[in-house]
This record gives C-alpha cells, structure tokens and sequence, in this order.
C-alpha cells in the first residue's frame, strides 16, 4: 500500500519552519507497512490544496495531510475539504465538550474563533486530539481514504499513535515490512560501498540497502517487503552485512553513537569525563543527552586557553612551551589529569584547531589529537579533519566515540 | 518569479532524514524574490523523478532539485536528468581535477566510483562543489532552468551562495527584496503578535512581517518587494517595530544569539566561563562556536553531580543538603566561585531538572535556575521550561543569553 502526504503553510515555504512531521508519519507508515511515495508542501491556498489532493490521489489512496487547521484566518484547509468532497459543515458536540475542558482547565476564555473548530466537514469522521484545540479528520469515500491532521508536532504524534494507526490497521490489508540497521563511525560512505559491491549485487530484489551519512557517520539500513508466504529472510542478510564490515560497526540499530555509549557506561557503572579544547564540550555535551546519565557523568571540563590548561589541569608549561598546546604529549597530559580531577574510569581529551583561523604549515586547520585515558592506559590519535568549523567539531567528536569503542571494546549490541 | 523544490531520496520518505535542505533554499531563494510555491519529496527512482520534474516545469520556469547525486548505486539522479534532458554523459576535467586534489589532501585513494562524479549529463553546465564531491549542475533549455543539487547541506548552502545566487540574479530580471529582522528572546510569539497588532493593520501592502519561533527566541522579519519607482519605506517600518517592541529585542539583524553575545564579548575583552549544571554545557558550546573565541574564553565546567559542584567549585555541602542543588543559592554560589576559579570577568551557572524524570511536586522538571555573576554582583532567576529534555536544556541556554544581555546592557547593534 502507498501513500502520500501534503503539508500545507506558508511557512513551510518561505523556511520559516522545518517540517519534521512527514518525516515521523513518513517512518511511523514505514512501520506497518505503507510506502510513503511523495511528500508535497504547499501554501495557504484553496485552489493548491485541491490540486494537491487530486493529484495525489490520482497515484495513490491513502493521503494524509497536514496543517491548516488552526483558528485563525489563513488556515483554509477545512473549507478546501469541503470544497473538494462538494459537502457542507456539521457540529460536532463532542468537540465543544472537548474544548470547554480544556479552555475552562488553562483559565481562558472560550472564543468564538476557537467554537469553530467544532465546525467540521459533514462527511468526515472525527479524530479527537486530546491535546489541542483543532481534531483530526478521516474522509473514506469510494475506497479512497484521506485524513487531515493539524500541523502541531506533538498533536500529529498524538493523534497518529491513538487514532490514524489503529484506524488504518483495521481498514486495510497491509504487509508486513522489516528494517534493519547498524552504524558506522569512521568510513566514507564511498569506501564502505566498495566493500559491499558484492553484498549488494546479492541481494534479492525484496531487500534494498540504504546509506545515510552524517559527518563521519554512516548509517545502513536492509529494507524488506514480507508477504505471508515469504521466508523471512531479511536477518540472514542482515547478519551477512554486519560480518562484511565487522570492524567498521560501531553499533546496531538506529541509534545515536552518544546514546550507545552512554547506555554503555550508565550500565557497567563507568564513570567518563573531559577535557575538551578545540570541541568546546560536544563530546561531554552529546553523551549527557542520554536520561539518567548523571549516576556515570561527574561533570567534565573545557579548557580552552594554555593557561587554564596549565592551571586547572596541571599540564606541564613546558609541554605547551615546546610542543604547544595542540599536541600529543599535550591530549595524553589532559586526558590523564582530567580523570583524576574527577575520579572517573575514562576521560577523553581534544586538542587541535579548528578554525577558520589559526593554522599553520606544520599545524593546519583540521590537525586534531584526541586522547582516551584509562587506568594503567592512555591512547593517543592524531587527524586531519577538513570541513568547516562546526564539521571539524563533529568529526573530531565522531572520532573519539569511535576510539571510545575501540579501546573498551564496547560490544556492537 | 515562482519556483519548486524537489528533493529526492528514499530516507526523506522512511523519515531517517529531516529534509533542512528545501526550508533554508526556501529563505534563500525569498530573500532574491523568488516565491517557493511547492516542495515535493520523492524516491529514488527514475520514472517518479521523471514526473515529478515534469510535473513541477509545467507549473514554474525554475525547478531546483536536491540529493542523489552520491557515487552509490541507489543515487540515480543524473541518469534521470539524462533520460529527461535525451542526451549523454560528458567527462568535466574540472572536476576530476577537484576530485584529485580533494582526496590526496585526505590521503586516500580516488576510487572509480568518486571518478564517475566528473560524468555529468552533456547539457548541464557544472557548478562546482569546493566542499564536496559531487558537483551541482545547471539546465537552461526553452526558458526553462533546473538546478540539480547535492544532498549534503554544507555542500547545498556552498553551491547555491558561490555559484547559483548569482548565476539566478545573472540569468532573470528578479524584483528588488528588501528584508529587515530582529531577534527577541523571551516573549511568547502570540504575545509579541498581540502587542504589533496595530503595527501589523498599518503596514502598507508592499511589507509584510513574519514570525519564526524557536525555543523562547522569536524572529521578527520584514519584507518589502520594491519596484524601482516605489519609495523605499521599510526602514521607517523597521524603526517603528524596534520601537514598538523596544524591551523584548535582543539584537538586531538575522543572528545567532549566541554570536552576538560573544563577538561583544571579544571585542569589549570581557572574560566569560560558565558552570553548567542541567545545560550540560550548551552555554559554552553555543558561544564557542565563534571564531575568534578563544581569546576571551579560557574555558569552563560542567559540574553535573552534587560532589563535583563541591570539589571543583567549592559549593558549601550545607547548600546543597539544606536547599538542594537546584536551588538559587547553589546557582548563585557557582556563579561566582567559577567566576573567580577562571579570573574571568562574567560567568554563568546553570543547575535545574531536565527530566525525563527527577522531577518532584516542590522541585518538577522544568525547573531551572540561572546566575550571572560579574564583580560586585550576582544575579539569579528562575525559570518553569515546558517541553522535552532537548527543549528544557535549549529553552534555559536561551534564558541565559537574555540573562546577560540584561545584566551587561549589551547594545542592540
């Protein structure tokens, strides 16, 4: 089964706002088995949301969309559902319900403008959205299905996971499709293709492979189509591609790199910390994303000038006098310190430039040393980042959770 | 002059990715006064890619198209735009050129799959990718232009300032755009909105003004299409915003908060470092992110466990067995004790409860107190954030910022 979804605003096309509702409905589609085609965003207009609509449903039957529900003048989206069904307005009661609750409960008055939000397409069902003024909607008519969301996030998660996916389950057939991923932190994609050229032309014509890069990460996802008949064969392949390039796996599953390691160490009760120069505190700031991180995160540091590298962390000046501060002798001095400063089991340290500035012949901007610092060990890497001030900052950051890995050997799962 | 987007890849349909891409093309191509009338988002596949150019050039003269242009097999682009265009591959010796010298200064081999990113359809004309690997490309044909983009967003925002800007404002006659923002950091939009009601109903046809949210910022954005006849008027209309909502402007001009802050820091030489609690060190990150940083900032800590604010920053254990840690005397003790650890001339603490839990009936999640301290005085406020973890650590960054622009008087401008 395919669909499409409309987004519809102005300020989805002038870039005032980034749309990140097609892409959850688009994965949480995914999911049960619908095949999300195309995603067209249009503006406030009657005559471009019916187009829209009829086009769509020229390819498909299932069409969702988005936005334009609210109770202000520029969202038309309602009287272009009626204008496209060719019907009129009904009352819905138990939506005036709904929205004396909610406004009596934020002390607000109700206004005539809000009461219009029970005004709705008469031939459509309504999708109560318990967590905002403006319901769904789902139009079934002559085997096509369209359903009309508003276009607040947390309203479109709400009234997909209550509401859109049982209804779909229950009124379509729908096949089952798998997902499988891992991610890669150190390899070009285009390198990582090379290895996979044989895996890939092996492949049978129900599972694809995608790549999906970000700075030095590169995530693989195996998609399979299952119908009933099928043999499930999608882990056999899965297990195949992650012997390939065993050695470039950093985890499996969709995961963020930081999270992975950051479970790992709230887990086995490691406690990390840093010394961050040319990261300015990503890397510290990445794994304390993860919830209840502060049993294992004392706290870290940023020590960004010599001084405060020789003061807080004690670096020898001389290090700094005759190596500089973008050094190896200097990582190693930051990331040994710094975790006895906190009294952790691992620290990692950043040293290097970043830019745009300050480079040289013999230290150019990208020349980035990292060091990971354990009892009795302490590692040692130097790069050469390229890219823009904030790349060099993420990569310099991917490269540590990759050495992170390596020494640990945190496992893959 | 009006416009389309289309952005093709499979992960912005399975929702691996947020497409960035089409919304900041979307300001770009405003701020030329090119009006972005659809986006459409489809797969990889050659026939949709097909319709959905054909389609979009039966609406409008120009049609931008981002993504598949990677050396992997599922990037099909090129051979869509061929069959489209009827004609064949060129060699550009160009960029082979860039090719080599890009992968020798990242010391790795040119494999035959980076080689075929210097094939390119014979028609199109090249616009080089200094950032990247694969090149953008130009079709001009029966008045009709396409611009075929990367998928990377450094290398979308590379290409289209060096070379697609200006080639557009080369090739069409483009009315005149003038945009005048600010930036506000605290008020809610719909209060802002409430509060330039009648500044709104008295602007002329030619100017419109745009809200764009995120956190607790507000963007304020005029916009005027200027014939040359027309008297200039904007400026009068941006003065009158200024005015009208003189208290709740942070700075002026399309910025980053966080670089208006630290470029008056380095050009005042004011010494700032913070100690960061429930931000995780977001402050510093977000300030560091300027060039030239470094010689105001010596560095700072998070100090995310009770024992940390005690050992590194001396916090009275009292403090925090009496009032807590989230609580404004220990805000105000980390202030100025990290004030003085980095003999910096203003310092920011942060200490609040983030969630997803932690939260208490006295003390819930949301609950966030920040102190600037500069010699002779400190000052603390507290905040209750709403939304996610992610949202609470933004929002609080953001307070922090308005904070100190209080606090020092930090000028507009």
């Amino acid at each position: 089964m395919e669909a499409e979804i409309i987004t519809i605003g102005n300020e989805l096309l002038i870039g005032q706002t980034i749309d990140t509702n097609s892409a959850w409905l688009g994965n949480e589609l995914g999911l049960i088995g619908i095949t999300l085609i195309r995603k067209t965003s249009i503006a406030d207009k009657e005559s471009a949301i019916i187009d829209a609509i009829k086009e769509a449903h020229s390819r498909v039957k299932l069409v969702i969309i988005t936005g334009g529900l609210g109770p202000t003048k520029d969202d038309i989206t309602k009287k272009a559902l009626c204008r496209y069904y060719d019907c009129d307005y009904r009352i819905d009661e138990s939506v005036i319900k709904h929205l004396e609750k909610i406004f009596s409960s934020r002390s607000r008055e109700l206004l005539e403008s809000n009461l219009s939000q029970s005004n709705l397409p008469s031939i459509s069902e309504t999708l109560l959205n318990e967590v905002g003024t403006a319901p769904g909607m789902w139009f079934h008519k002559n085997d096509h299905c369209l359903i009309s969301l508003p276009g607040v996030p947390t309203e479109v998660y709400h009234i997909t996971k209550e509401r859109v996916i049982p209804k779909l389950l229950q009124t379509f057939k729908l096949p089952i499709v798998l997902h499988r991923t891992l991610v890669t932190l150190q390899k070009a994609e285009s390198l990582l293709s090379a290895e996979l050229e044989e895996f890939e032309n092996e492949l049978p014509p129900s599972i694809s492979l995608s790549y999906l890069p970000s700075y030095n990460m590169v995530k693989l996802r195996l998609t399979q189509k299952v119908d009933k008949k099928e043999a499930v064969s999608i882990d056999l392949y899965y297990k195949k591609l992650v012997t390939t390039i065993y050695d470039d796996v950093f985890c499996l599953g969709d995961k963020d790199p930081a999270s992975h390691l950051a479970q790992y160490f709230i887990k086995n009760t490691i406690r990390f910390t840093s010394a961050e120069s040319c990261t300015g505190g990503l890397i510290a700031q990445r794994l304390m994303q993860e919830p209840g991180i502060s049993s294992v995160y004392p706290g870290s540091v940023v020590v960004y000038s010599d001084e405060t590298k020789i003061h807080e962390l004690g670096i020898p000046a001389s290090i700094i006098e005759t190596q500089g501060a973008v050094s190896e002798s200097c990582a190693r001095a930051m990331a040994e310190s710094v975790r006895e400063k906190f009294n952790a089991d691992i620290s990692i340290a950043s040293t290097g430039i970043a830019g745009p500035s300050g480079g040289s012949l013999r230290k150019p901007i990208g020349l980035v040393f990292i060091a990971i610092s354990k009892k009795n060990t302490t590692v040692c890497e130097s790069f050469k980042m390229f890219g823009t001030r904030t790349q060099i900052i993420q990569r310099a950051t991917n490269a540590s959770f990759w050495m992170l890995k390596k020494l640990l050997a945190i496992p893959i799962d």
